[in-house]
């Protein structure tokens, strides 16, 4: 099993990011043959226009994951821009990728159906996905339910470019991560940076608690019993904690008599010790730059050596290869 | 000034390309401070789908060009996917180009206005294009009347690029080839591998004499006076002559009394006598593949050097460069 994962540096990791994506590729690097794992700031350039935010953010998405469990010595991790062999590699399946593939795709979709002005790096972007995904001979693709799509319009892309060329691609597969929570934010609604109803994983816990304090609720009175199974509270305290205390939590709600603030406060310290290692080996990580520096470059070393001998595959398939 | 150019290897160049851009990239190697020409095999590849016929494109439209003249030690001479700094920058400007620019492009647009199924590398080839000309800080793009708009949306794209990120590429201007001639064709319209109408400059001299044997002339009878300026084989003997040869020619014209076929043989004559060094040099080098591939291995090394310090600047500007 090849596994490939890229994600954006857009801001700065929350719950969301961790329990929807990052924590299965702690658990995949193990399992996997060869994982590649990078920080996709050619995506983010798409919407991150500001190149001190876009910068500070590719470092600290690096120190993130590293803190998080990303092993430098089982995972290759990397920056996206730091391979080039992935944007001609891009260049070429461009070539065989049709419009009208594009042009179904979600975001741009959403985006023109609300009238607003789109970029080609917005058009296009599901092309360099495919390039990011097929450089590495990835077979295994761990997404959410929300990205099936891409993973098919980049075996759709492939698919076009065998067909023409012969099988130089291998198919890649969505793994949908079951496990992967739909982690509900300060809203209720999905966790998400769009909604502005994110916590982050490496706030100060006195902001995260401040925070989760300011969860909205619904009103029922304190001694009334509730359900824990429909309720965005529970689902976020059982994220972090074991299946012992995620039942006595459970009690707690089906007897009533109990404030949502005891829930929160009970969050607030789950959340607090859950990423407690993780923050303090932030800490040490940030203290050494030059180790991260080193951890990324010897990523991109790694990728580039698998990159460039996919890319080589191409280029001598589609005659772009003369000598 | 700083010239760039790219010519597309989709088959053996002919009178047109020679005439029409080939001479003026040979004028210009001595007037440009710097020049870079490239064969644009990426962009060839949204045409040319059979891998073996592109590599032979590639490989021929090299060993033309420096037989034609295009000189080494003076110019860049290179091939476009050797310098992946290009689709690098290429994704980067992507970002910045809005999708009713490349909407409006002739190219996709001819297509979609006849119903055909287009791919996103003909959308997108003027940002590839774009990236070709900024990567190379180039001011200077010698293009046919028809390619003007090419060289606005590079404008275009740049400014964009620039708007967000500060003064990042020089602005490059069309330099319109006023003494490009416009080379008619064997049926009269412009010379055009689209139109299948051409004349190859490296064609067999006994294979060209026969081609131009059988151009479409009009039915007047010998004995009648007619006017050079509105014919094209006139327009095509011109282009091969000195001034007193042509004017010769042009008062047999007015004179009368003469049948086409002669002018044909003139122009086979011409032709023949024009190309004839080109030729010889053309077999030199095809028996010293070795020297054609350290050419371009050179011209790639010079290209690439530019290239990346173009690509850096961009970079860094965006925040694409982190550390």
């Amino acid at each position: 099993m090849i596994v490939v994962s890229g994600i954006q540096p857009t801001g700065r990791f929350h719950w969301g990011n961790y329990f929807g994506a990052i924590k299965q590729y702690v658990e995949l690097q193990d399992q996997a043959d060869a994982s590649y794992y990078f920080i996709a700031n050619l995506h983010a350039l798409t919407t991150v226009r500001d190149p001190e935010v876009l910068r500070r953010n590719t470092i600290d998405a690096a120190i993130d994951l590293l803190a998080l469990g990303i092993n430098p010595d089982r995972a290759t991790l990397f920056v996206q821009s730091d391979v080039p062999e992935v944007t001609q590699l891009c260049w070429l399946l461009m070539t065989c990728t049709p419009m009208g593939l594009l042009e179904r795709c979600h975001a741009y979709k959403d985006k023109k159906a609300k009238g607003l002005p789109a970029d080609a790096g917005l058009f296009t972007y599901p092309v360099l996905m495919a390039a990011d995904i097929l450089a590495y001979d990835a077979d295994t693709v761990p997404v959410g339910e929300d990205q099936i799509q891409h993973i098919e319009v980049c075996r759709d892309i492939a698919g076009s470019f065998n067909h023409l060329y012969g099988e130089v691609f291998v198919m890649p597969r969505a793994k949908i991560m079951e496990k992967a929570a739909r982690v509900p934010g300060t809203d209720g609604e999905k966790m998400s940076k769009s909604y502005n109803n994110t916590i982050g994983i490496f706030d100060d816990p006195k902001v995260v608690r401040k925070t989760i304090m300011r969860i909205v609720t619904d009103s029922r009175p304190i001694h009334e019993p509730k359900d824990p199974e429909t309720d965005h509270l529970f689902q976020l305290y059982s994220l972090f904690v074991g299946e012992k205390e995620r039942e006595a939590m459970a009690a707690r709600y089906r007897a009533g008599g109990f404030g949502y603030g005891e829930v929160k406060q009970a969050l607030a310290d789950a959340a607090e010790k859950y990423f407690a290692e993780a923050r303090e080996y932030r800490k040490e990580l940030e203290a050494k730059p030059q180790f991260v520096r080193e951890v990324l470059g010897d990523g991109a070393a790694m990728a580039r050596k698998k990159a460039a001998e996919v890319l080589a595959r191409a280029q001598a398939a589609c005659g772009i290869k003369y000598a």
